[in-house]
């Protein structure tokens, strides 16, 4: 992605759009915030990821002359603007919550200060970006949850929504706490490790199981995991992987990771009987190893099971989010600046009172219980709301508000979770490596509370406003409702 | 995606078992099909796409040294199988069906024969980029079906699952009947329609809904649509889009395409209510365009109601293919070559008879009806079969054999659906561009009876397998099960 022009990659509104407020002289600073409105599959919270590439992006904008000559061709833009375009270059402020980070609905993940032509432009983009990788990063955080501990592998990218699906899908199921990925483009790129052993095609390719994995086992001693269901995994392939480990063992190779994979048939009751027989043949370190259409709630079931599995390969289920394939983010106008250099602040109403957005210059405290580290509650707020930690701070929620709690003084600390990504134009942030992000984002993980991590019908975090931010939105929805 | 290196897109164990043929000296030549077992939503048939893309990745296919590096980090590949990657290409043949072709479960649509390292290493790459331009072609001509004659613009590129997904989505959704895109980026690349106008954020950066219709009408007098949703569609919008249509005709100002457009709310009520004021203002001829969280079913569903509605914007339910995100297709081998340069067949057992592969050489025989020109069955055969046009053929179900139907002679006609890609490494075919072969694509889906078109509970299209293919596979099947 990082090598190809995306300029282009934007609605065609976004620049009709452009040209009208070039030829309306509109260059005022705006404030759009990128966030979403329901968590994805049910979930109780969704990881943020994405940045990477949205700054690669912007650092990268321009419109190249090849650009410019097929805008042209569209014959609805004029030549005045297409020469602003020539020297176009994002020259405005990104702010952003670091990636692998738990976040929740109506929060601004990424906030863009900058002239509106420019906030406008990169609409379509960053939403592309941050909604497809905190997708696969959230389903990979429960596919992870339902492992309870046991290692999850990525193994998606032929049913992934073509390369680039593939490609940062697995750089966000990682971050979601995947220990690797099967796509060998996406660990030369970002660094993680690379997963993977053989298929049914090198069993059919020789003349019989037995001397397919006996191939095999020559060829990689060290990490010698037999594919098992090719032909029949109880009579034919435990028994011959359970030969072949005893050649192994007769001729002393060392076998520090060993086993079987399984990818059909009923997991429980077959991993079981395989067990078994591997127990009974003194192989009780090999691993069982499966990967046949699972997602987060069949893991689960196979692990009420008591299934012997210790290793999961999920693909389609996870590099799709097949039960939930789009994360739903939207990008709104929260401010525009007057000639006096103040945000005036912008809603944008809905018979949906959820749907009505937060207005203003907003940033995000989160509040942690300061014994046990967990969330308590977010909170969104203007950006110059002052809170201090030594005095009791009272929150509510901001559409059933007569949910108020008070938090006692000492008990609680709070912390901002939007940094500044980009200052006048500048990137001002280094990204941290992929892996890094995936250990980030586990202690993310650590701060939830079980209740929220769960699967089904998880107990929800609070995102409140502050104060000031609530009686503005009051104040604006009155003066929009005295208009009408 | 073209300009970037994919070789690496694949997963690792493609690699690894390369690694093993190669150690082991197998340099047979093989045949792999790509095919799936079900058509996605439920849907009478599939169109497939994507083979330009296939076509650019194995045109480009070669481990860079950078590559080459990599695989050498992961301390698994030997200096002889990298130094065998550092020359290879692709010597092999492809055969396919032409993109925008009608297809349907169990055929082969893309056909590999190739040394057997070879055949591995593509697999992965070709299905995903088949699965998920198939995937997004099929959802388009679903919903292009249910807006019987309408236009449908493709609009989801914010909720696609990444760039690519957003640009060959596009591509797709083209190929699959929609009349253009929003991805002005995809616009670029394939020479199709791009379309759009503008957000709700153009209306709220003016003081009032009016100056921003004026502004708008202004700049684009010619292609003048205007959104009407942003304050309230009935009270605000459409009389403010009423006045400016009103003063466009007072200045006698072209209007060759206008109307409004709406994103929220009873699409039903509103556009019946929209169409009597813009009818009433004497404005016939304005185009009413929705865009809201719409599929095939809410469009059929609105079309049933009689909404007042000419005009679909269909983003994240297309662009995700949402109720079926994964299009399934598998890559099988179906043959190996003999020292003797015969084609041995090979089987892939299940347990799920609908789940047991087709072996040997194929192709794809399409039986129309000579008389409507309508699709009579498929019929996968050995690529040595002989059918006489001149003679009766019987037809049978390969699974219920007692389904029978005879063909009199003159009545039906033949077409092989698989043509060659590439012979011997060279590419032999060209691509058409993509609106042509979306024209193809209707005529196609002008070969099917309308029974099999409708959204729900389809009339399924025969897929036959021919006697000698049928018998190849019946004494394969014995073979394996008396060596039980």
């Amino acid at each position: 992605m990082s090598t190809m022009n995306l300029t282009l990659l934007t609605d065609l509104y976004e620049l009709t759009m452009m040209q009208g407020y070039f030829k309306n002289n509109k260059t005022e600073t705006v404030i759009f915030d990128a966030f979403y409105r329901t968590n994805p599959s049910d979930n109780g919270y969704a990881i943020v990821a994405g940045l990477e590439q949205v700054i690669d992006y912007v650092k990268n904008l321009h419109f190249s002359m090849e650009d410019i000559d097929y805008l042209r061709s569209l014959s609805i833009f004029d030549e005045d603007f297409l020469a602003y375009l020539k020297d176009f270059r994002f020259t405005g402020d990104i702010f952003a919550v670091p990636e692998g980070s738990v976040v929740f609905p109506r929060e601004p993940l990424v906030k863009v200060v900058a002239p509106i032509m420019e906030a406008q432009l990169i609409e379509t983009a960053i939403l592309n970006i941050i909604n497809h990788q905190s997708l696969i990063a959230t389903k990979a955080a429960r596919v992870v949850y339902a492992a309870k501990g046991d290692g999850i592998m990525e193994f998606g990218l032929r049913r992934a929504q073509g390369p680039d699906a593939g490609i940062y899908g697995a750089r966000a199921a990682v971050i979601g706490g995947c220990i690797g990925t099967s796509n060998v483009l996406a660990g030369q790129l970002f660094d993680v490790p690379v997963l993977g052993t053989h298929a049914h095609s090198w069993i059919m390719s020789f003349p019989d199981e037995y001397s397919a994995f006996k191939a095999y086992a020559k060829l990689y001693p060290e990490k010698c995991m037999l594919l098992v269901d090719t032909y029949d995994t109880l009579k034919s392939g435990v028994p011959n992987a359970i030969k072949i480990f005893d050649e192994m063992r007769a001729n002393n190779i060392p076998m520090p990771y060993f086993g079987i994979r399984m990818d059909s048939g009923d997991l429980a009751y077959l991993s079981k009987k395989a067990r078994k027989m591997l127990d009974d043949a003194g192989y009780y370190e090999a691993i069982i190893s499966a990967s046949s259409d699972l997602d987060e709630y069949l893991i689960d079931s196979l692990k009420t099971q008591r299934a012997a599995i210790s290793s999961w390969g999920v693909g389609t289920n996870l590099i799709t989010s097949k039960d939930c394939p789009a994360f739903g983010g939207v990008y709104k106008l929260a401010a525009i600046m007057n000639e006096k250099g103040e945000f005036i602040p912008k809603i944008k109403l809905s018979e949906n009172t959820e749907k009505i957005t937060n207005p203003g210059n907003k940033t995000i405290y989160r509040i942690y219980d300061k014994e046990t580290g967990k969330i308590k509650a977010d909170l969104i707020s203007l950006v110059d709301d002052t809170f201090d930690e030594e005095k009791d701070l009272m929150i509510f929620d901001p559409i059933e508000t007569w949910k108020k709690t008070k938090l006692k003084a000492g008990t609680y600390t709070l912390r901002e979770m939007l940094v500044p990504i980009f200052q006048a134009g500048e990137c001002v942030y280094e990204s941290p490596k992929v892996m890094d992000i995936r250990s980030y984002c586990a202690k993310e993980l650590d701060t939830l509370w079980d209740e929220t991590k769960r699967l089904i019908n998880p107990h929800k975090v609070y995102v409140d406003l502050s104060d000031r931010l609530y009686k503005m939105k009051s104040e604006l929805l009155d003066q929009m409702s005295q208009a009408d």
